[in-house]
């Protein structure tokens, strides 16, 4: 094989042959990943920039107590981070630390020390991004953030740079790699939720206390995030209505299936007449043959409905060390792309202006529902539900039951003809109180994803 | 719902208030496309922005017999193409001819002349994207070329910024619409290739002379645009290996199926040993359960498989006047924000410097082999066959029939172990000139893809 090398010349102005200095504050799964990525792909990444790219300091709290012998490359250590910030050698502050107080103080430090910045945060850019952006515009410093949603998945750049010719009717996110694992062990091996908990927790997918996971937490920051680079919307992110995937039983799975569909933790946002956006984190019914139905594991998908592209997908690893790594090395050689080239700003959440808004307007969209009563046995029982859901003028669609389910613990399912949120919920606030109820019904929302 | 808007202050040094000036030439279907969502996104765009766009200029040969009363804005018209390159109201120049003589003239031009390009021509860049690239950095200017590859699916942007940290080990594509409708016709609905082209050419999906698609030579652009961005190394298109769908027949697929995989047009980059790359464009046989094989009608996919962040998949629209257009307004966007931020420079083909390749090695990897031979049934053919491939030392895996087939015209399956590329060839000579064959044979890989 005959092989010859065309460089290209460094084009006017440039200082192409500068090398670029890195800080990395945090040296945990994601630090530990970002740095063994970058020792190993460093050649293909400087091939990729056409300058060097240094790892200049390392900061850790209790950077003394760690083995850092697998680091090859001559780099120094501290425990301060403001060393780091300080350090003149450094142009990108790498910022990995976790919590959102310290990650906070770091970052507004190094963008007002005039310096780029790659966060990894979730929490810090879904609260605190408008104002990061404001102050790094200003300051004339970029910013990186591709890590805080779905690790190893390009679907910031994705939609921020590829995509930026189009407007969004909708994005619905598996986002969450520790909640599509146990589901889909869930739906897989015939394993409770309890059991599959256990097993995410052996493989270190899920935390010893899995709340933020489970819970639908961790997701709603993603979604808040994607809210505001698809449709540069900046929302409380506490007031997106999250539903976690807890009360979902292998019963749930059963019914799914034989409505040719099955169950997701889906953070969606969605355009609604008016310009309002209906965003929320809950398990939803899909259908089988949708995109997002056959992402499995703790793999991560995103679904982006264009108005004129049509629909997207993008599939990858979630989380993880070396995964997450790639995404912020990957705004690594994006900034420093921008600093050999010259040029100042960044529009890292794909807007330049962004409204501000508040949720609490009901979505007017109707949605089929899926319901799930566990019942006492005894007549009458589906006569009073069909009588309440009659006088909230909710239509029946079908009512499935599985045969040989025990009498004193009986559950069935509705499903629900396309109705409104609000006479939805009045209608079930007054389900939940009959007394013939063995635990509390079960309400998901039926969605046809393509 | 309360909403209050936050505007991003213009950074130092930037002009984020002069408009930027957009030319079009070619007023195709792409054209045309690219022309209506800016129409319709053209508010959404300037949000992005922070700075207004504006299409100054069209041109088409026969601009004067075309119907663009549809067009809203004011806007110059013109026939001549070179009128759009002196416009000093254009910054980008959009090129989207098609024809390959008049579009590198188009390029080499609007580059010369210190404009920014952004153009769809996926010929184009194969062939002359090193050189293009080369001058653009000379320059000054930058380049667009997402929609070369899979019109609405932002791949090379998710490769190039999203993924550039990372290091591929392969990449696949179903990189051609009318070539996969045609197959997915053919597997879910029961039809020939000759019944489910007639269907393509009905619905536009293919050409009159559909030779460029169905033959793979398509797809081979794409590859070869793709091997630039994922491993920055350039090869002579023409020496990549193609063979298009034409020879794919209802019996290959229910063999597919009887082995759980199916069949589909794969254009393939992989690294091997040595880093050379295996680089090909034909039907393979892929498992069911794998990203790409769920990759249904018109639409493209694209399988990354990256040393460290694992696999990730994108899937979307790969052409059509708006899914295309989305992808160049997109590029025209990116290249808006870069004027509007000062700063010179391009690499979109994600390297500053590439391995100048010529194939021509085979492939040192094995690979499993799908061989269908369509046979006069008479004793012996069997024992024949399997005597020769013994005698190359290639191990038969299984020998599929399906019941009730013509004697005169009875198609028979052999999956073959893995073995290396050279030795099949030599067999598959052998056994093509076997007399009792009714058709030549047909060789697939088959590949296990995840």
């Amino acid at each position: 094989m005959t092989q010859t090398v065309q460089r290209v010349k460094p084009h006017r102005g440039a200082s192409a042959a500068r090398p670029v200095g890195l800080g990395i504050i945090g040296v945990g799964t994601v630090g530990t990943g970002t740095i063994k990525v970058l020792q190993e792909h460093g050649l293909e990444i400087e091939r990729r920039l056409g300058c060097r790219l240094q790892l200049k300091m390392i900061c850790s709290r209790n950077i003394h107590n760690k083995d850092l012998s697998w680091i090859k490359s001559k780099v120094a250590l501290t425990s301060d981070w403001k060393e780091v910030i300080r350090n003149p050698e450094v142009d990108i502050v790498v910022e990995l630390v976790g919590k959102l107080p310290t990650a906070r103080a770091i970052a507004f430090a190094t963008v007002n020390a005039g310096k780029h910045l790659v966060t990894a945060n979730k929490q810090l850019v879904a609260e605190h991004g408008l104002e990061l952006v404001g102050r790094s515009l200003e300051k004339g410093v970029k910013l990186g953030i591709e890590a805080c949603v779905a690790g190893g998945t390009p679907i910031l750049h994705a939609i921020r740079s590829g995509l930026a010719g189009e407007s969004f009717a909708a994005v619905y996110g598996i986002l969450n790699g520790t909640t599509n694992y146990i589901l889909t062990e869930m739906e897989h091996r015939g394993v409770s939720f309890a059991e599959a908990l256990a097993g995410a927790q052996q493989l270190g997918y899920a935390e010893p206390d899995p709340t933020f996971d489970v819970e639908g937490f961790d997701a709603r920051y993603k979604i808040a995030i994607l809210t505001m680079v698809c449709f540069g919307q900046a929302v409380p992110v506490e007031e997106i209505p999250v539903e976690g995937i807890t009360r979902i039983e292998q019963v749930d799975f059963a019914y799914a299936h034989r409505l040719n569909r099955t169950i997701r933790l889906i953070a969606a946002a969605r355009k609604q007449r008016g310009n309002n956006l209906d965003i929320q984190v809950r398990p939803m019914i899909i259908p089988q043959s949708s995109q997002l139905a056959s992402v499995r594991g703790s793999t991560n998908g995103i679904l982006l409905v264009g108005n004129k592209g049509g629909t997207t997908t993008l599939t990858g690893r979630g989380a993880g060390g070396e995964p997450t790594g790639v995404a912020v090395l990957s705004d690594v050689v994006e900034i420093a792309r921008m600093i050999t080239a010259g040029g100042t700003g960044s529009t890292p959440l794909g807007y330049s202006e962004w409204h501000k808004k508040k949720i609490g307007q009901p979505s007017v969209e109707l949605v089929s529902y899926y319901l799930r009563l566990v019942v006492r046995d005894r007549p009458g029982i589906l006569a009073r539900v069909c009588a309440t859901l009659g006088r909230h003028r909710i239509n029946i669609d079908s009512v499935l039951q599985e045969p040989g389910m025990p009498r004193e613990h009986l559950p069935f399912v509705m499903t629900l003809e396309p109705t409104g949120d609000a006479r939805m919920k009045r209608a079930f606030r007054e389900i939940a109180r009959f007394p013939f109820l063995v635990q509390p019904p079960l309400l998901l929302p039926s969605v046809d994803l393509p």
